[in-house]
C-alpha cells in the first residue's frame, strides 16, 4: 500500500511554482461556491508518519485557501469535559458547519494507531472501531459531508533522515507527540496498524490519499489538486455524495399495527396503590442517582408518544424524584440554523450528558423516523437509513456507560380525544393544544406504522424500547419510573 | 437588612394550599406568554443560608412550571475548559436564551461570599467583583433580561435548629457545599458580607428578595408571587425592563475627522525592508506564542478596518508566523438564530480562547458601534450603551491575563476605489467584492464619525486602539505584526 510513496517523487521548483497560481485561484473559487451553496461541509482527516509533512502542508492549505473559513483542529489531550462522555463526542463537538472546510488532526485514526502502539488495543478491538469508524463516515457522507483522508507517509530511512533536520530546527519544538518516534519499533507498529487500516477503511465515500512526504513541492501540490478535484466534482453534482442504497426497504406493516394493538390499555393503577407505588419508585431513583455506582455512568432517557399521551407528566413525576440540579431537560422542536448546518444527530449528541448526570430528551432523534417520515420533512433515503444510524448512537452512548431508556406513552384515539377536549376547557392546560395536535391525529394510521417500524429497528438489547400503556396515566407514570430504576439497577450490576 | 427575615413569618396550611392553585395556574400562563413572545430571558439567581430552602423552593417552582421551559444551573468545581478561561465564561454559556427561564445557583454571588469567608477576597477587591456584577446585571437588564435575585434567610438560632434535621435526612447527603457551615464562625462572616453585597447590588433593574426560610409554605409562596408579578408586568411593558439613560450623548464629530485625518497614509515600506521586517516580525510572534510565558495568557487580535482595507492580507501575515494549530480565526457576519437569542456580547464569549491560544477576530463586537450604528440595525441607547459594555468585556478578559489588541486598518477613498476596481478585474479575487461594500462606501463620512467615536470611547490603557496606515499594505502588515509582539512582551514582562 505505501510502496508507491517511497519511491521519491519530486516535483522542480519551477513546475511547482507555475502550476500553484492556476490552483489557488481555482481553489478560492471552489471555497467561495463552496459557502454560497452552503449545502455541505468538507471534512479533511490529516494522518501519518512524523516528519512527513502534515503540519506543512495544513499549514500551505491555509495560505492558498481563504483562512476564515477552514478550521484546524487538533485533539492532543481530552478535556475533562470530554473525558467524561464518549470518546465520539469530542468530533461531533467540532464539526465544521456546512459550507465550511474542516481540517481534523489527531483525530480518531490517530487513535486506533495509538492504541496499537502502546498495546491497548487487541486484533478484536481494533476491527471494531475500523467497523465504527467506517459506519460514521458513511453517516457523514450521506449528510452530504465530502470527506477525503490523507495518509502522509515517509520510508524508515527518509523518517531517520527527516528527524535529524527536525531536532536542529527550534520551530518544531513546540510540536507535541504522544508518539515517542525515535523509537525504533514504533515505526514499524504504525505502519503495520495502517496497513490494515487503511485498507479497512478507504470507501469510496471516504478514500484514503497516501501521500509521499518527502519532496514538499510534489506533496504540496498533490493534496492541493485532489482537493480541488474533489470540492469541483462535489460542487456541480447534486449532491456531495449521491446516498448509497443501503437501507433496506420496510416489510409491510400489518405487523406493526399488531405491535401496538397487542397493549393493554385497560391496565390502571388505583389511587392508593399508585401514590404507594410512585412514592417507592420515587424514593429509589432518588437512591440509584446518589449511588456512588453512578459516577460511571450517566442516564439518558428519551420520552415519545402519542400527543396527550402524558409524556409532560411523566417526565413531571421522574424529576419530582430529583433536585433540579440533578438533571437538565431538553425539549426538542425544529432545529436551530446552527443545527440545521450539521448532521442530523449534531443537535443531540451537544446534550450527551457528563459522568453522573442525567438527560432527559421530550422528544428526541426519534423524530427523523417519526414526525420527518410522516410529515414528509425529510426523504425516504433519510429516515430509512436513520434506524441505522441511531442505533449506532446508542451504541456508542451505552459502550461509555451512558445507560439509554427509550419510552413511547401509547393511548387510543378515544383517550386522546377525551384529553383534548378536556385541556380546551381548563385555562392553564391550554398551552398544551395546538392546531398541529388536531391535524397530527388525522395521521393516526400512519404514525402506527411509523412507531412499529421504529420499535423494530430499533428496540436493541443495548437500548430497548419500553412501550407504555398510558390511558391510565397513573399506572404509565409508575411503570416509566420504574423501568428507569430498573435500568439503573441492571447497568450497576454489570459494573 | 435581614431583621424582617428572622421574625418567623409562617402560612398555615390552608390558606397556602388556596393559593397555589391559582398561583400555578397564572405562573404557567405567564411562562407560555413568556415562551411566545421569545423577547426576553429571566434569570434567578438563588443565595442564601444553608438550609433555608433553596434547594427545596427550586424544585417547588420546577413542579409549578413547565420545567421544559426551565434551566437549572449550578456552578460548583469549574471545569478546565473553565479554568482556562476568564471566570465570567462558565456563566455565559449557560445563560437561558430569550423566552426561557435560568435558575442560577453557585452564582457569582456565591463566589463573593466563598471569597470573603476562606478570607481571599480584601476589600477593596470585593468592592471590584461587586461593581463588575452590577454592571453585568444592568447589562444584561439594558438587553431585557428580567433579573431576581433570591436571598433564603435564617438566623443563626434557625440554622442551628435546621442543620439538626438535616443530619437525620438521608436526602440531603448528596449535597455538596463549598463552606463548611458547622464553624460557628461561617454564618457571621456570610451574613456581615451579604450584608454589604445585597445592599450595594439591590438595583432597580436586578433587585434583592430576601425570604426567610424557616416556613416552608411562606418562603414558597413568597418566590411564586415575586416572580409571577415580576413576570406579569414584564411581560406587559414593551421592554422587560426600561433602558436605563445612562448612555451619556456623544459630543461634536469634528474631532473624530482629525483622528483619522491625522494619520500618515503615505507611510510605506520597500519590498526589501518589507520582506526583512517581515521575516523578523514573524520569527519574534513564533517565538513569543512558544514561550513558556504565553501558558498564563491567550491572546485576542480585533481587524477593523475600511473595506479593502486589507485585513485579510494582514491577518494572513499573522497566521503565516504560526502552524494552524496555534490559532483559530472567526469571521464575524450576522448572527445565527441561537446568537440573536442571547444578550450581545454572547456570540463573543463563546469564541473567547482558553490559556496558551490565540484568536483572531476578523470584524468583531465593535459592529454594534460601527455598521448596526451607522446602518441603524440595533437603536442608538443600544450602540450608546456598548461602549462601556465592550470596556467592561475587555477588562474581563484582561484581568484573567488575555493580550487584547485591536486594530483599525485605515485607507482614503482614493486608495479603496483603486482596490475595488482591481478586485473586479482579477478572478481569484472577485470573491471579496460585493454590492454592500459599494454601498457602505457611500456612507464614508459616517464611519469617519463612528470609527472616530470607537477610538475615543474604547482605546483604553488595558486594550489601546492602534489605527494602521493600510494605504501600504507593506507598512501596514508589519506595523500588525510588531504590535502583536509588543503587547505579548509587555504582558510577559508584567507577568
Amino acid at each position: 500500500m505505501f510502496e508507491s510513496a517511497e519511491i521519491g517523487h519530486a516535483i522542480d521548483k519551477e513546475t511547482y511554482e507555475a502550476a500553484v497560481v492556476a490552483l489557488r485561484e481555482a481553489l478560492l473559487e471552489a471555497q467561495l461556491e463552496l459557502k454560497q451553496q452552503a449545502r455541505f461541509p468538507v471534512l479533511l482527516l490529516i494522518n501519518g508518519i512524523e516528519g512527513a509533512g502534515k503540519g506543512e502542508t495544513v499549514k500551505l492549505l491555509n495560505e492558498w485557501l481563504d483562512p476564515r473559513l477552514v478550521q484546524v483542529e487538533s485533539f492532543l489531550l481530552p478535556t475533562d469535559e470530554e473525558l467524561a462522555r464518549p470518546p465520539q463526542w469530542r468530533y461531533w463537538r467540532k464539526l465544521p458547519p456546512k459550507g465550511r472546510i474542516g481540517i481534523l488532526f489527531g483525530n480518531w485514526y490517530s487513535q486506533m494507531l495509538l492504541g496499537r502502539v502502546n498495546g491497548q488495543l487487541k486484533d478484536s478491538e481494533l476491527e471494531q472501531v475500523i467497523e465504527e469508524s467506517v459506519r460514521t463516515e458513511r453517516m457523514f457522507s450521506d449528510e452530504g459531508a465530502l470527506i477525503l483522508k490523507f495518509w502522509f507517509h515517509l520510508s524508515k530511512k527518509q523518517l531517520k533522515k527527516r528527524q535529524k533536520e527536525l531536532e536542529d530546527d527550534p520551530r518544531h519544538k513546540w510540536q507535541v507527540s504522544v508518539l515517542d518516534w525515535k523509537q525504533a519499533k514504533v515505526y514499524d507498529k504504525i505502519v503495520d496498524a495502517a496497513e490494515l487500516i487503511l485498507r479497512r477503511t478507504n470507501r469510496d465515500f471516504a478514500p484514503w490519499y497516501v501521500i509521499e512526504g518527502v519532496d514538499a513541492y510534489y506533496r504540496s501540490l498533490s493534496v492541493g489538486r485532489i482537493l480541488l478535484e474533489s470540492l469541483q466534482a462535489a460542487l456541480k453534482s447534486k449532491r456531495a455524495r449521491e446516498p448509497s442504497p443501503h437501507a433496506a426497504p420496510l416489510v409491510s406493516s400489518l405487523d406493526n399495527r399488531g405491535l401496538l394493538d397487542s397493549l393493554d390499555l385497560s391496565l390502571s393503577l388505583s389511587k392508593d396503590d399508585y401514590q404507594r407505588q410512585l412514592a417507592s419508585e420515587q424514593a429509589r431513583l432518588a437512591k440509584l442517582i446518589a449511588d456512588k455506582r453512578f459516577r460511571r455512568h450517566a442516564l439518558v432517557a428519551v420520552f415519545e408518544g402519542n400527543d396527550a399521551a402524558g409524556k409532560g407528566g411523566a417526565i413531571r413525576r421522574v424529576t419530582g424524584a430529583l433536585d433540579p440540579r440533578q438533571y437538565h431537560i431538553v425539549p426538542i422542536a425544529a432545529p436551530t440554523e446552527e443545527e440545521r448546518a450539521q448532521p442530523y444527530l449534531w443537535r443531540f449528541w451537544r446534550h450527551v450528558p457528563g459522568k453522573r448526570q442525567f438527560t432527559i430528551f421530550d422528544r428526541s432523534w426519534y423524530g427523523r423516523v417519526l414526525v420527518e417520515r410522516v410529515e414528509g420533512f425529510c426523504s425516504e433515503a433519510d429516515w430509512l437509513r436513520a434506524y441505522g444510524e441511531i442505533n449506532d448512537f446508542e451504541e456508542q452512548l451505552r459502550d461509555y456507560g451512558v445507560v439509554v431508556v427509550k419510552f413511547w406513552l401509547s393511548i387510543d384515539q378515544e383517550t386522546q380525544m377525551a384529553r383534548f377536549s378536556e385541556r380546551e376547557q381548563i385555562a392553564f392546560k391550554r398551552y398544551k393544544i395546538t392546531e398541529e395536535d388536531w391535524r397530527n391525529r388525522e395521521k393516526w394510521d400512519q404514525y402506527v406504522d411509523a412507531v412499529g417500524d421504529m420499535v423494530d429497528r430499533t428496540s436493541t438489547a443495548i437500548a430497548p424500547w419500553t412501550l407504555v400503556e398510558a390511558n391510565d396515566k397513573r399506572y404509565a407514570r409508575v411503570k416509566v419510573l420504574r423501568t428507569i430504576n430498573d435500568a439503573l439497577e441492571a447497568a450497576f450490576e454489570r459494573g
